[in-house]
């Protein structure tokens, strides 16, 4: 009962203060199949988990490049996520073109997490319902950002999206001093999703 | 009582973080009548089922020829599929008019699948409600992808949309790996249809 | 029950994949009085039923020249049918000018159901109410077409639309190959609505 | 119960194919006090009933001059009958000035029904409230036409429009072929009110 | 019961060709203190009752002049009063720069009309909560006009209207024979309010 | 049960022809923390109930110097109040850069009362939550006005708006006749408000 | 029962005189995590509770660094918070490029204060959910102010918002007077979130 009013329009307001569209919004990144990422202080690995429809289909693409530097892994709605991700691709290519130097990674993160947050504001628009795993190298080294569909973003030395994420993450926090490398990092992603 | 509420606005989360207009919408390819694509190394074969209304009416133009290498077959609302063609048709001129050689397939499945991702996130719009199997040849070799009303789309080796294709797809499973070439395809859809 | 909640915005999808409003601009359609096209392979004839609405009244216009070679017989809402003719008087005009020559029967149908299409999905209006016997002489011979208020077209030797056109439709797939020439055609026409 | 889904908003279909805001807006020129017109071949008379709201008021206008050779009797809301009106001055005035002779009153009677046919197709417009006999003298003749609130028009030789027309209509169809000059029109309508 | 569902959106038409929110408008300018108008030849008086909200305040303007030979007299809401008001002045200034000659008062009136009938055909708007009384001078004589929130407007020898307007009609009706020039109308008025 | 109808939407008129959403607008006014104003002849005093929120922050400013001549004092929602403010600012700058000369006082509050009624009318805006007492002197005295959020404005002697402002008026009223001066005027303040 | 009507929408007024959906979003800022601020006559600390998601994730910026001389910490919705920062700092810049002189800090809580209004009153937005301590140093002295998303800004000594923010403020009002400088502020400080 004490939902129905409140949780179908973006721009509302529950009196609890909540979004109830925005939480929704994060519940489609819930839902949408993992994605795992992991830094160490000079590699950075994405994965994610591909089911083909059938046997004939070829893999749904769910990890992007965005620029020679840059990748994302997304989890919940594609269409999103690619719109989201060509966002990117553009921002990186003006922003080379201008500087002749790549976009640093914490700066495409937040023009990203901004235009998230447009679409929480605008009572003819819905919040994006994916959640981006942004990897990327810069001068200040190598960084894993998170952003979620309410326009936060958070920076991470490893964590997993989507659908049986909290599996991943409990295992993460585990093990995660054991990975000193790119190589043990890969190595521990294998066993991770056997 | 549950989907009387989140289900009737394209911009409206469900709280499992689910769009419902754009399942109803994929529910509309779904009652089209069947299309049917197959894809060897060197030609794609696309098909459809056609009943003409009465004896005196002909066909419903269901492929659509895009540009000399790329054509689709549609399931799901005509007039949305003819419009989406259309808009396929002047990015295929466009592009080869400014650089002189055929807009790559997968580009164009990405432009189109952009366009459909556009009316979810608008109050005002509806989803499109038109599945196309997009076919064709570029310097990549032969492709086959399906464009879905979500704004998604996937690369596929043969499918099949529309009502009653859950037969044709499990047909295609256990048969593909004798379709050889394309005559093989072409016999084979024969067979299919009978 | 089940109606109540899809049926009075355009741009909602019921769970079945249906646009209602569509289908409900279509029975309008039906609603209308009748209208009848023939076609041989050098003329076409269009008629219609004609009911003045009082003695002192003249006919209201049902059937309108749009170029020397295209006319349109229509059915359903009278208005919405007098402004597409109009659209369709401009675009031959438009066509005359640029190439000096006559525009092509289907390529006006085209641009007439897309211009239906885009009525089918903006929150902001709603589908036109009529339905269009477009019949028309070009390079390609004889055609007549009919343009439904959902954006799709169909090329028909015969056709009927509007109130009791079962009836017509009926009689007419049982006779037509009788209707060797122009003649005949019109003569058939005059039985029909004795 | 039936009715209260699908009629308070001009831009939703009925199931049965009806648009209940148009004919609403068509029973405003019932609610309003009548107008009549006869036409002969080289005379046309308007009409219509007045009554004064207090001893000290004079009458509301509701015949206006349009030009030289046209004018109109409304029906209905008077304030949308003048607005339409001052629209049919103005398209006069933009014609004659063009092509230095009067506006055909056929022509006029199309736009101006065309501009009421865009009122029951936009959602945040209502259909106009008013019947307007449009009364006019050119090449082709005397012409009397009715432009009503659904875009559509008739041309009439005797009509009568507004509050217990239909009494006048009766008359107006037993008597008209009695009528052969403007005298006996216009003594006709005498006897028509007393 | 009834109401409930034609009468809270001015593009909304009742089955029975009624505008309510046209009429709820009104029905403020009912509710508002009175104002009358007298007109005899040569001179035109406007009053109206104001009661000050207390001792200390000064009397809420009511009665504003326009331009030299034109003023009004208002009964509902004040600010719309005022903001037409203000734009009849504007259209005096406009004129008499442009042709330098005073602005015809019926002019003037029609315009004002045309202003509100746009109030009452757009879904984001609301009619004037305002009845004007427009004294006027021109070169046909003195004028008196009532401008209604429906976008109507009447020529009165005198008029009443706003709360209890009814007595002072009546009263106005049985004396005005009686008021030969323009202190006869004066004298009288005194009496008419004590 | 009868409100429920009305009173949502600012352009929605009651039967009874009021606004409710412009009358709870004027309740906000009522509500705010208490503002007073009294006129001599030559002085105006404005004065104001200002409870810090808490020991440690200083008072939310409620008086503010519009310019040289010009002042107002809020009751209401403080952040209206500061948006109208400024917008007074620059009306008085723009006025006295283009004649070089003080904004007469009158002049000022109509323009403000001009800003307040568009709100009124507009479905996508909310009339203004804010009273202002518009305290000023020109070259025709001192003026003490107050603007609410109905577009209407009365101008006083001495007024007093806000929660418990009834008990001041009646003071006012009472002892008005004693302040002949600047003097008294303030001293009877001290008095009133503790 | 009562709330159901007037809290949905932001342009509603509430019966008496409240806009619910303004109070909801500041409910939002009490919901944050805490952030408090301090200041002496020369210094000024900011402070917050920041809970990292995970072990392996960094924390969460809640401090924004706007120019040289000013600070924010905020509550509520981190995302809204970033935005009006960046906000923040946009103006900060184009005043010192235009000026060659850093922002007062009163000017900038003036229009981020107005910024927030406008949310309040536009249909199509909704009320920024974030509450903003500002601290600046300019030619005045040092400030604090707090932002709140109802348009409102108050100057405190010291200042708390967030959840569980009263203890802290009932903690500042009992100690303040102990702070005579920036060490004894910041010790404190330590002290309390102990």
């Amino acid at each position: 009962m004490f939902r129905n009013q409140y949780d179908t329009d973006v721009t509302t307001w529950s009196p609890a203060g909540r979004l109830f569209q925005v939480e929704y919004a994060m519940e489609a990144v819930k839902q949408g199949s993992a994605a795992i990422g992991l830094r160490s202080r000079t590699h950075i690995v994405l994965g994610c988990v591909n089911k083909a429809n059938s046997e004939l289909s070829s893999h749904q693409k769910k990890i992007f490049k965005v620029d020679d530097h840059i990748g994302v892994a997304i989890a919940g709605l594609t269409a999103d996520g690619r719109v989201l991700s060509r966002y990117m691709r553009n921002e990186c290519i003006n922003y080379s073109f201008t500087y002749e130097s790549p976009l640093p990674v914490g700066r495409l993160v937040v023009q990203l997490a901004d235009k998230a947050q447009v679409c929480t504001q605008r009572s003819w628009k819905r919040p994006y319902g994916v959640g981006l795993l942004v990897a990327g190298l810069d001068e200040s080294g190598a960084h894993l950002y998170y952003n979620c569909p309410s326009g936060n973003y958070f920076e991470y030395q490893a964590f997993s999206i989507g659908s049986r994420s909290q599996a991943a993450k409990t295992y993460l926090e585990r093990r995660f001093e054991n990975f000193t490398d790119a190589c043990g990092m890969i190595w521990s992603r294998m066993l991770l999703w056997q």
